[in-house]
């Protein structure tokens, strides 16, 4: 292990070389969602392109229906091992509010957070800060020992924030080349706290969908009109009420059908994780957990569906009074899903549920953005066992296995399109404020995590 | 009468004049509820005082806590009678959406309408173009007969559009000087179809608040808090649906305690209108009326109150998917009022209702805009008798009396505050899209409007 050794010292001894690289990535405004970052995802993808190329990879842009992904490929010391292969992702969200932020979202500033130095931006943990902890890793490994200890393969994507609707075709294409895989290794999730790793065992699904209503042929005066014509914004308001019941069920029909019972030895080991829920919740000034009645918290975050508005408007938003009648109403409603739940049967239901209750004169339309399906990934798989090791060695305690309430589409295709099991082996916090304003990652994660994945390759060289 | 003809040709001849003042007029966007737009409002103020002063009139612009009045008065021929007050205001709507409007919105365009020629821009008939109408009159009498037959007042304001915050205190600043009048003659409503004059014997009134809901201390993900984390947004939804019961009615605590039953002659005059509500329906595409059941369409217009959402807005509202669970919601809505409702107390209960529906964690403002309590003119004063007579001589049909959905707040404070009642003889069509993009005016009703108020100017001479 004395190799190891080496390149742990030689990641300490590059952390200022590792920040300038990762707030390099940080600066590129790589937002998936809006047409007008389009060719900054570009750039994203050929900066990591030549970062892999630095290190030793052969590393290619390939093209996809969307924003383009980098697939590298470095074959280690030579050995015919199956390579793993690592999966991220180069977007991110969009940055609005801006006049939340507290220092511009592209322009990576070190600020001094509770456990010390955290780096503040957009990406700075979901999922620049994560893929850097890998990428730091091979290059140490390459800096110390010429090339990782391990065939590496590395898919990064630039859609996993509007759900990934290229990749799953971008799997089939090039499933021959990507099939021949140890497993997958991804970095996109969080320790259970600062001083804890974890692995994840099982991220919630999801369906996200955008309602359209229309009434009138245009924007009308409420004083002539009103009591006479359909008003969009209450009708939405009435249908989006009615998603949920009192006890904060969603009133789909069959929603639950497919939603295991938690309980047993699963139950126990959640409940043995002994969460601070009001510490949860008090980090974000609230301190009641919402949605369904009577549920344990960790059940209610990782073994529950939800139903959730992410946007909703219409109308005059201005400043003052503007007696208007509205022509349309929109909104933007995703869906949290677990067990078997089938997000495109989730969102025929959510279209009929909508369709349903329109009254005369109304028109709906549903656009469909992005779906995942539930995922469990096996916890006694070799890399898992290889990865609770490194974390161990690293953080000296035990990585507890954990599940996420957020969703990566990518796992399941994996699962599905190339037979590949993943690992789920992330650095981030609960307070990284991950998709919003001040998004920050701390300093320790990130070089605990590229010190975790230094000893993962040495763990898989074997 | 030679007097009055002579006034009524130079009219017909002046159409190119009047409609190069016209659009000037309309030129300026003084739109009082977008704080960019103030030094607009008062350049139109100070349009309208060089436009008075043309004609004789001693005029001033009057500072208020808002936007300023314009004062002007004229001693016509130099009766000691008292003098009748012209009342209008100058500002007008936002204009957004601007991507809906065939043309720019404040560079006037004349297009061919249902009815001939009609002048496309935000304030074309609400209310400029309806100043125009007595504003040309008092013009063409000053160029024939050196002043208007009758001694005049003009009062107009620049925030009727934002509900007048700043008149009432404004009026009783300017009690003494202008209570001395006979009445006050308004040109804010409609006519009840192109061929026959209306005057308006009441008005609904109104309440505008805006409801600002705060849940957690910033946005969240929607993965990692979803079910955890209150949302704002569905909160608001909920909140907003239970405003109306199934049958459309608004379900605040007492709010129809004060809504008188229309009944017995006022009904029968009502449906002897023989008002057309698939056409009026129609026009805007639909063809259902929404709000409460079972009402003829004359009384759910005239003599019923309502509940709209005026705007709505919160979380992400951009392209694509963004899964955030938002911090805010917020909504405008407003109440038209009819019988002895209460504005400040529908808006009490509003605040009541809203706050009595919060969860723990949930935070509710309630921003109130502007009020005006319904108004009943009286249908046999002199002045309305000698407008009727007016009317009645320009279109060759006897004028109508109805009501009108909207609301004129100016109208109750003329008589609170000044002991004045008013003539509402208004020249507007169903179909001028007011408060929408492409707000209309039709040429031929400016043109008759402004000779109807050149011969209501006659009739009062005597």
């Amino acid at each position: 292990m004395h190799k190891l050794d080496a390149v742990l010292a030689r990641l300490d001894a590059a952390e200022e070389e590792i920040r300038a690289r990762y707030f390099d990535f940080l600066r590129i405004p790589s937002v998936s969602a809006q047409p007008a970052h389009a060719a900054d995802c570009r750039r994203a993808a050929e900066w990591l392109a030549r970062e892999l190329r630095e290190i030793g990879f052969t590393a290619e842009i390939r093209e996809t229906a969307g924003h383009p992904a980098v697939v590298a490929h470095h074959p280690g010391p030579g050995t015919s091992a199956a390579p793993l292969l690592y999966y991220g992702h180069y977007d991110v969200q969009p940055a609005e509010p801006f006049e939340l932020w507290t220092s511009p979202p592209f322009e990576p500033t070190l600020a001094e957070g509770r456990n010390g130095p955290v780096t503040v931006a957009r990406g700075a943990v979901d999922d620049k800060g994560q893929v850097m902890t890998w990428l730091a890793a091979m290059r140490a490994w390459h800096d110390v020992a010429g090339s990782p200890p391990a065939p590496v393969r590395v898919l990064v994507e630039g859609e996993e924030e509007i759900g990934s609707p290229s990749l799953d075709a971008f799997l089939e294409e090039h499933a021959a080349e990507l099939r021949r895989a140890r497993a997958v290794v991804v970095s996109d999730t969080n320790m259970w706290d600062a001083r804890t790793p974890a692995i994840s065992a099982r991220l919630r699904g999801m369906a996200y969908a955008q309602i359209d209503l229309f009434a009138a042929s245009r924007d009308l005066h409420s004083g002539l009109y009103g009591g006479m014509a359909l008003n969009p914004l209450n009708l939405l308001c009435r249908i989006i009420a009615q998603l949920h019941d009192a006890k904060g069920r969603v009133m789909l029909p069959g929603f639950y059908d497919e939603v295991p019972e938690v309980g047993g030895n699963l139950l126990a080991a959640w409940d043995s994780l002994g969460f601070d829920e009001a510490r949860f919740l008090g980090d974000i000034g609230l301190s009641v957990p919402a949605g369904e009645e009577g549920l344990k918290p960790l059940v209610r975050q990782w073994a529950r569906p939800t139903c959730d508005v992410n946007g909703i408007w219409g109308g005059y938003a201005g400043p003052g009074a503007k007696t208007v009648i509205a022509a349309e109403a929109h909104a933007k409603v995703s869906f949290r899903l677990v067990g078997d739940q089938d997000p495109n049967a989730v969102l025929d239901a959510l279209e009929a549920f909508v369709k349903e209750r329109l009254p005369a004169d109304a028109r709906a339309e549903v656009q469909r953005f992005s779906s995942a399906p539930p995922v469990v990934v096996p916890e006694d798989s070799e890399e898992v066992a290889a990865a609770r090791r490194a974390l161990a060695a690293e953080y000296g305690r035990e990585a507890v296995l954990i599940g996420s309430g957020g969703s990566i589409p990518v796992v399941e295709s994996f699962r599905r399109i190339l037979g590949l099991d993943s690992v789920l082996m992330g650095f981030g916090l609960d307070d990284d404020q991950v998709h919003s304003p001040n998004e920050k990652f701390d300093w320790a994660c990130l070089m605990h995590g590229a010190r975790s994945h230094a000893r993962l390759l040495a763990e898989l060289a074997g």
